[in-house]
Parts: structure tokens; C-alpha cells; sequence
């Protein structure tokens, strides 16, 4: 039974679930459901898909992840980011609006299914770690630039292309003499509604008296506003024979199950892409996920998570519709309504078979214009300018990455965007731990503490070197520590015996073994004893499945006061005697 | 002056060089010539090039080094690795034997002596860390296979390529059957001869009654009696009529001064080749002279060797030669033989130009199956099993790499085994620090100590979690501590504090701190308290650098003890008064 619910998380659940959860349930699902049938339409068009894929992907991935997710209230379904990558992904084998163009959406999303599912039973869920929070936020600004940068042309009723920022404004600037004005009056018109319902009437409604939830939920309701208006403005003045783009007929009936096409070449063109889109989708959903399970106290588990993706994404592929992931805006809408269980998600994907059962004659009329409003107010949010101040100031390391992971995206692509920020970053981390902050320390008098003699006023030994090291050893900071120890040892002549303190240091990999047995072996060919101090129980496991201790003649000290005291009795130079395997374990094993 | 001297570095000893120090260094001169020139020829052939080439790369890079180079007793020159290396990356763009590969060759000294100056001017020296030990290691020990492999068709006195030992035995197994038998008896007994030499004559010659240190020159010298011996038996008997394949016609006269062939398309072919020269070039390089300065305490800059490296292979370019390095063999004859200063490197330069001038025309009848089997002794060397045997033993995520190395090396080819390594090997790292070690802690009774409550007897607060994390905090470990503490929380209703111990914290990234903040707001949105204790200076600098105080609720405490001392007092759950940034500085300044 505990195996069968880690595995269908539902079962925890469903066995428990009560009439008041339904009904908390089928509210909050209401409410979802009329902000994700715009949004599915919109983000569609946004991915280069017909409107109907999007309202597909909002149907089977929301009951998938109903039974294998283990968030309680994550509302799944496309979101702004993966549709601009699954343009960019797509768009590299085929032009949008072709067939084979919707079948490698649906293969994206199949393969990143397949993707998320393979990490959880792999436990590689770690590799989502490696797009670092900036990189992921000078991503998602950048996107949220470029996404409602591609929209401009929709406002203005022109036709553009152009994947990157300078493509798009060098297609868009000839055409802006061809302007549709009526179709910019709606856009316009649409937007400044949008965003005035955004920032103007939570608190307008709450000054009328409407409970601030309320108030807010039915601010969350202005997109149907705005689009129900303008059906009817198009359909009383039949605006599209007057140039007004409109979505145009959309299919109604059952998403078409179908296995996606297999084509092996088309897959492994498409594998990059979908790996980056899962890796994205996975972050996102999770920081979404975790942020609401902590506000009720529950528990999330990300490799888990992966399996609930992963089947989301497989069963949109099945379905007819392309790559989806838990959204930020539509969870939140779906815990503040109230929604107590994944039981939310299948009520919500109901709503949504129903819109597309029954609705979709009306969204034919709808222009595209306003979608594109929609969208430019969704991802303007996206736009983290404090994101970027705060990281300037606060690491321009940090800041480098993601400085060039939203050049990347704006002028190259997203992919390229993505992958350079992981690279720089990576890069970077290795440079800052490969240049670790060391310490000559000295003895605080009158105490047993010992700290850096830069920073302090302590008492040091004349012929005794004690260097603290604040960092893992491993490879990329195994040749510093032997540069820094030869470099203090030939430039104090004095020296006869160094202590390596090593209270920060949490692992030791097999070039800083090797680097600590050429730095004591140096160091005594030069007459120097070499010993360490404070070494972490972990550590000295790993020291003594090595041959270390074999070779090594200095002695190893519990605490560095111990080392100091016992250095200073036997004196200047004189037979260090070596302590065996046996006894240094012990001290280790007591100081861990 | 000094600024002069940092950039060349030989007024460093020129300045005071003495009589003795010119005697002791034409000694140490004489000794290395006899031992390089056999080597020289042995390695151009090696890297598919004329005899005589490798012969230029060892006149004037060895005057560059002298006057560019901050080791005393380095020896540069050709070396078996980088030979391969060039031969793997020349024979990309051409087939050896051709003009082209020779220019390809020489273009490649060139590029590497460039990017080693560049990496010097940029300080990117630390690049080189990327190789870790397990990668450099595995990669030399499947070279030296691979070296020796490559030599067997010599021996036999057959025609045979391959780049991979599967190729290479490919393509010898059909060829079996016309192996010449006197190119095989000649062969094998110098690979016997050479050998006995390596292993047993020094034992013998000091048993005779010789000092260790001339018996080991003597037996340094063991393939020039070899060479002198056999070239003598080709004279002699006309071995060369009989099949017996000869190094044949070697130019004789200075080297040929020329600027390299300029073509941009090669020249970017051979960059990435070029690139791992350098890189595997100076870590090589850097080792040896780091070992032998630190015997006589002398120091060696990292940075100002990659100068002297560079201007060594600029130098190798421009006079017809090949990619050089540091080679340990030759530079610890060269220190053990009494070189004191470069100017030893000077009087052996001279010493192969005047062999290049007047011995050209004996070494055309030396029978290249002499060759290859001094090249076999000397590569068999570079083996290192118990190397492979300690890494298994100490760190599977080192042997990982390792194993990964050797096989990419030994099955598809260096560049590729060398990337995969390192490649490997951040992907282990990042892995490992991905899940550090994370105890949660408890009071050791009557003392001030904290300690893991799995590994000791500890009292613990039922209210409060105390927390330490063994590892700096950066994006990829930033989602495993939000995980372990909403875990750690979730699974203990009762709490209401969390203390999160950061004394092995060295470093809070970005994404870290994102976390950091993440984890306090949810704790908080779920009633629980978070607090941080003993934060190390730099990192409480770089938080205050940030806006995190103006969010953080919780406080900072300078000592463990300190944190719930207090925090049992306030008891369970009320007010924690924030403590101001100030105040927190002093009390981080303190616990540095």
C-alpha cells in the first residue's frame, strides 16, 4: 500500500475525499476554467499552433496530473514560456501552419514527457539544479520581452516574422505603413482595459465593498470580459470583412487521440529542444508547487513531480495538444479559490471539454488582436526588473550569467540563451571555488581560538604555519592550495612545520588527495613537517580508504588548539611522531 | 625593476650568475643533449613528422623557456603526449607525410603558444584545473597504450595506420604475415636491451662500486648505446638493403626560420587541438617544475609559465619545430645531473644545434624499430596502475572519470577522451555538492556543543530544528536545501523555529539566496520562525550587500548556543524580534 501511493500519489487523497472538498473543489475549478480557456487559445497562437491545441492541452494533462502529481492545488496547461520554446523548437523543422510544424509540437511534447518521465525513474531530477535562479529569471524576462515583442504585429494587424528581438523589429518596421487601424483601435483599446483591470480594480472593487478575495477573482475575470465585447463588436459590425483578423473556425468535438508521428530523424532534431523545455517546465512547476504546498504545510515530491509532468505532457501528446507545465498565475487562482485537491484539476479539465464541446463557434469571432493583448499583459509581468537590480547588486558574477543568458535570448534564440547562461555559470562557480578564501591564522590570546591574522590581532609562531582553507578541495582548487602553501612556505625561510586547518572543508576529491600528498612530500623534502587539523569525520572516512595515511608523516589534531600546543612542546623541527590510522579515527569520529 | 623582472624573469639569476653555477649547468647540459637528441627524433616520428623536425623543437623553445620561464630546472622539448596529441590533431586536416600535415604541425606550436600567452596576459591559468587529476592521469596512462601500440608496426617492420587501438589492431592482424625478421630480431632486442637497462643496470653499476647518482646518468644514456650499436650493425652489414626500414636522409643545418602558413579556415580547424595542447601542455609542465622547485624551496608562478610556455612553442613555430612542454624525464636529469639555472637549457640548445649541424648525416642508417622501442620503454612508463588502483579505491566518482577517460582515449580518440573526462567529471562534482551532507543537530549535554543526532547522544528541542548544512550554498544545491527543510518541517508538525548552522558555508550564491528567502517566507506563511547561525564573515558581507535583512524576520546568531539559548527562553512561537543589520554586522565580524 505505501509502494501503490508513492506511485499514484492520488491515493492519499481520494480515499479521504469528503463532500465539502468537492465543493471547494468545483468553485475553484470554475474559476480556473474561465481563465484558461483564453489563455489556451492565446498561448496556442503564441506557439504558432491552431487555437484548438491549446484548449486540447488543457484537457487529459490536467486528469494525468490529477493521479501522479503530489501537488495538492499546481494548475497544469501551456503556459507563455514553453509555447515561445516550443516555437523556437518547432520552428526549426518546419514552417508554422504546416502539418508537419503541429506534429512536432505534439512530438516536443511527447519526448519531454518521456524526458521527465525517464529522470524520475533515473532520480535526475538534480539536473534541473544546473539552470540556475538567474539564469532561469534573465530567461523568463528575456522571454517575456520577446514573446510580447512577436505580438506586436497582431495589434497592428500586420504580417511579420522573425524569431530573435532585431529580426522582428527589422520585419516589423517596413510594414508599419500597412497598419490595420481598426484592428490597432481594438488592440489598444484592449490592452489599456487589460491593464487597468490588472492594476486598477482589485482595489476599486475592495473601495466598493467587495471582499479583497472576491474583488480579486473577478479581476482575474477580465480577459473574458474583453473578449466577449469584442466577439460582439465583430459580430454586430462584421469587422472582419473589414480587416480585422479573427481566430477563424475552430474544430469542435473530442481532442483526436492519435499516437504521434514517429519519424526518427524528426525525433532526435527535436531532442535538444525538448530537453531544455522539460528542464524549464520542471523548475517552474516546482518552485510554483513548493511555494504553495509550504503555505498549507505540505509536502511535494520532486522526483515525483517529474512522473506527474512527465504524464501530463504524454497525455497531451496523445491528445492532440502540445507541451504543458504547472503555471504560476492560474495555481495561485486555483488555491485562493479554494480548491483542497487534484480533484480541482479534473473538475477544471471537464469546464474546459465542455468549452471545447460547445464554445468554440463563438471564439471563431474573436480577434486576434485581443489575444495578443492578453498575452502582452500575461508576460509583461514576466519581466523581473527588481530580479535584475537585486542580483546586480548583490553578485556580478550572478549578474554575468544572466546578462548574457537575456542577450542570448533576445539576439540569438532561446536555446542558445538557456545553454550559455548554464555554461557561463558553471564556469564561474568553478572559477570562484577554484580561488577559495584562505586565512593565515593566529592565536586570539587568552583563548583557544584562532582566526585570521588580516582580520585580527593574534599571536602567531615564528616557525609554525597555521592556513585555514574555506572550501571543498577538489579539482579546481587542488593546484591553488599548493600554489598558496609553496608560495607562504618559500616566503617565510623560518618555517619549519605547517598546520592545514580544515573546518570547511567537506570533501577532499582524488586531485586534492594527490595535491596534499605532493604538498607533504614537498614540503618535507624541504625539511617542513605538514599536519592538519579539525579535519570533518566525512572527510577522514574518505582519507583512510585511501593510502594517505601510508605516506603521510604528519600527525592530525582534533582542534587546531591541540595542534598548535602540541607543535609548540615537541619544538622547532624535531621528530613529529606520526599518529596511526587507528587513533586519528577516533579524534575524527569525536569531532564530526 | 621589479615590474622588469616579473616579465623576465632571468634577471632573476643573471644577474648574479656565477663560474660555479656555469659549470655545474654545462655538466647538467651535456647529460640532457645526449638523452634528447634520441628523443627528439623518436617523438617527431611518433607525431608523424621528419626526425629533423623534432630536432628545431629542441633548439630555440629551450632559449625562449631559459629567458621567459620561472623554473629553474625545467627541461623543455618534445614529449611523447603532446606528439600524439599533434599527431591526432594534424592528421584531421592532412595525411602525414604531406607538406600540409608539417605545416598543420607547426601552425599548431604556434596556436598553443598563442593561447598560452593570451591564457598568461588573462590570467587564465586556472583554466588548466579543469583537467583533474583522475582525467590527466587516465588520459596519460591510455595514451601511453595507445603510444605504444602505435609503435608495434615498427618493431615488426610492417605498414599499418589506425588512429584507436581497435584500428590499429585492425589493421596490423592482415599484416601479420609480412613482418620483416630482422627488423623484429633488431626490434626486440633493443626493446630487451633497453629494458635491462631501465630496470637493472643501475642496481648493477652500484653494485660494481659506482655512485647512485652517476650510475642512474649512466643508465640514462642506455638508448644511445643502443642507437650508437645498431646503427653500427646497419653500416655494416647494408641492413637497409635487406628491408630493414631506416630513418634515412635527415637535413642537416640551422633551422628554418619561417613565419607559419597563414590560412584562417586551417588555422580555426586546429584550434580546438591547439586548445588542449596548451592546456594539457601546461598542467604537465606546471607539475614537474612545481615538484622540483619546491625541493630546493624555490617558487614557480603559474601565470609567468604560461608565458614561458607559450614564447617556448611561439619559438618552436617560428624555426620549423613542433608543439613542446616540460618533460619530467628530461627535467629531472637535468635537476638531479646539478643544473642550477635555465642558462642549462641554453648549453643544451647549443649542445642539439650542434648535433642537428654534424651528427644529422649518422643517424640517417638508425633503424626506426630502435627508435620505436625506446619510445615503448619510455611511454610503458607512463602506465600508472597503482594510480587507477588507488582512485578506484578512494572515490568511484573519480574513477569514474578515469575509466571514462582511458576508454574515450583507447576507442575514439584523445580530444574526445579528454572532454568526456572533463565533462564527466564537473558533471560528478556539481552532482556531489548537489546533496551535501546535512545533519540535524542537538545539544551535546553540559557542554556548548552541537553534533549530528544520528551520530551522537544530543538533547533537542521539541519545538525548534536545528539545521547544518556541510556545504556553500549555490544553485545546485539551492533546491535540495528547500526540499530537506520543508521536509524536515512537514514531517514535524510541532515545531515553530528553525536554526539554520552555516559554519562550512563559504559561499550564497544568487540562486542560493533566492532559496534562502524563499524558505523564511514559507516558513513563515506556515508560523514557523527561521534563523541563521554562525554566518562566516565574507558571506554576511555579501547578505548585507542584498536586500535580504529588509525581508528576513528571523535572527542571526554569532554562536549555535547562543541561537537556542535565546530562543528556548523567548519559548514557543512568540515574537522574534528582528535584529537589525547593524548589529548583525558587528556579531559576523566577531565569528569570522
Amino acid at each position: 500500500m505505501g509502494a501503490l501511493r508513492k506511485y499514484l500519489p492520488f491515493l492519499e487523497w481520494a480515499t479521504s475525499y469528503s463532500r465539502k472538498d468537492a465543493t471547494s473543489d468545483f468553485l475553484a475549478a470554475v474559476i480556473v476554467t474561465v481563465m484558461l480557456v483564453p489563455q489556451s487559445l492565446a498561448y496556442a497562437m503564441l506557439a504558432g499552433l491552431p487555437p484548438e491545441v491549446g484548449l486540447y492541452a488543457s484537457i487529459l494533462p490536467l486528469i494525468a496530473y490529477a493521479l501522479f502529481g503530489t501537488s495538492r492545488t499546481l494548475a497544469v496547461g501551456p503556459v507563455a514560456v514553453v509555447s515561445l520554446m516550443t516555437a523556437a523548437a518547432a520552428s526549426q523543422v518546419a514552417s508554422p501552419g504546416s502539418a508537419l510544424y503541429l506534429q512536432a509540437a505534439i512530438v516536443l511534447a511527447l519526448l519531454s514527457g518521456l524526458m521527465l518521465l525517464a529522470m524520475s525513474v533515473l532520480k535526475l531530477g538534480f539536473i534541473a539544479n544546473f539552470l540556475s535562479h538567474p539564469v532561469i529569471s534573465g530567461f523568463i524576462s528575456a522571454s517575456g520581452i520577446l514573446i510580447a515583442a512577436s505580438q506586436i504585429k497582431h495589434i497592428l494587424g500586420v504580417s511579420a516574422g522573425g524569431g530573435t528581438l532585431p529580426e522582428m523589429i527589422g520585419e516589423l518596421l517596413p510594414v508599419l505603413g500597412s497598419t490595420n487601424w481598426l484592428t490597432l483601435a481594438i488592440g489598444l483599446t484592449s490592452l489599456a482595459f487589460l491593464f487597468w483591470v490588472r492594476k486598477r480594480l482589485k482595489p476599486l472593487l475592495v473601495r466598493w465593498g467587495m471582499a479583497p478575495r472576491a474583488a480579486d477573482m473577478v479581476a482575474r475575470a477580465g480577459p473574458v470580459a474583453a473578449i466577449a465585447a469584442t466577439i460582439l463588436l465583430v459580430v454586430l459590425f462584421d469587422l472582419d470583412a473589414r480587416g480585422v483578423k479573427i481566430v477563424g473556425a475552430i474544430p469542435s468535438g473530442l481532442p483526436p487521440f492519435a499516437v504521434p508521428l514517429f519519424d526518427a530523424a524528426l525525433w532526435w532534431k527535436l531532442l535538444p529542444g525538448a530537453a531544455l523545455i522539460s528542464l524549464v517546465g520542471f523548475v517552474e512547476s516546482v518552485s510554483v508547487a513548493q511555494t504553495l504546498a509550504a503555505k498549507r504545510r505540505q509536502r511535494i515530491l520532486p522526483d515525483r513531480e517529474l512522473a506527474g509532468l512527465g504524464a501530463a505532457n504524454i497525455a497531451s501528446a496523445l491528445s492532440g495538444g502540445y507541451s504543458v507545465t504547472g503555471g504560476f498565475a492560474r495555481s495561485v487562482v486555483n488555491f485562493d479559490a479554494g480548491a483542497e485537491t487534484p480533484m480541482a484539476g479534473v473538475f477544471t479539465a471537464i469546464g474546459i471539454l465542455g468549452a471545447t464541446l460547445l464554445l468554440t463557434p463563438l471564439f471563431q469571432f474573436l480577434p486576434q488582436a485581443v489575444l495578443s493583448a492578453t498575452i502582452i499583459v500575461a508576460v509583461l509581468s514576466l519581466v523581473d526588473l527588481a530580479a535584475i537590480r537585486r542580483t546586480f547588486a548583490y553578485s556580478k558574477a550572478d549578474f554575468a550569467a544572466m546578462a548574457l543568458t537575456m542577450a542570448m535570448v533576445l539576439l540569438v534564440g532561446v536555446e542558445v540563451g538557456i545553454l550559455s547562461g548554464v555554461g557561463l555559470s558553471l564556469l564561474l562557480f568553478l572559477y570562484r571555488t577554484s580561488k577559495p578564501h584562505v586565512a593565515i591564522v593566529g592565536q586570539v590570546a587568552g583563548t583557544e581560538h584562532f582566526r585570521n591574522v588580516k582580520r585580527h590581532d593574534v599571536v602567531t609562531s615564528p616557525d609554525i604555519l597555521s592556513i585555514r582553507v574555506d572550501e571543498s578541495l577538489y579539482f579546481a582548487n587542488a593546484r591553488f592550495l599548493e600554489d598558496t602553501i609553496y608560495d607562504a612556505v618559500a616566503t617565510r625561510p623560518q618555517i619549519r612545520q605547517v598546520v592545514l586547518m580544515c573546518p570547511a572543508v567537506n570533501m577532499i576529491d582524488a586531485s586534492a588527495l594527490e595535491s596534499l600528498e605532493a604538498i607533504a612530500q614537498r614540503l618535507e623534502s624541504a625539511g617542513v613537517a605538514f599536519h592538519l587539523s579539525e579535519v570533518k569525520g566525512p572527510v577522514m572516512d574518505a582519507l583512510k580508504r585511501s593510502d594517505f595515511f601510508t605516506h603521510f608523516k604528519g600527525q592530525v589534531f582534533l582542534t587546531h588548539h591541540q595542534a598548535m600546543s602540541t607543535l609548540s612542546a615537541t619544538a622547532s623541527g624535531t621528530a613529529s611522531h606520526k599518529t596511526p590510522p587507528e587513533s586519528v579515527h577516533d579524534m575524527a569520529g569525536a569531532g564530526a
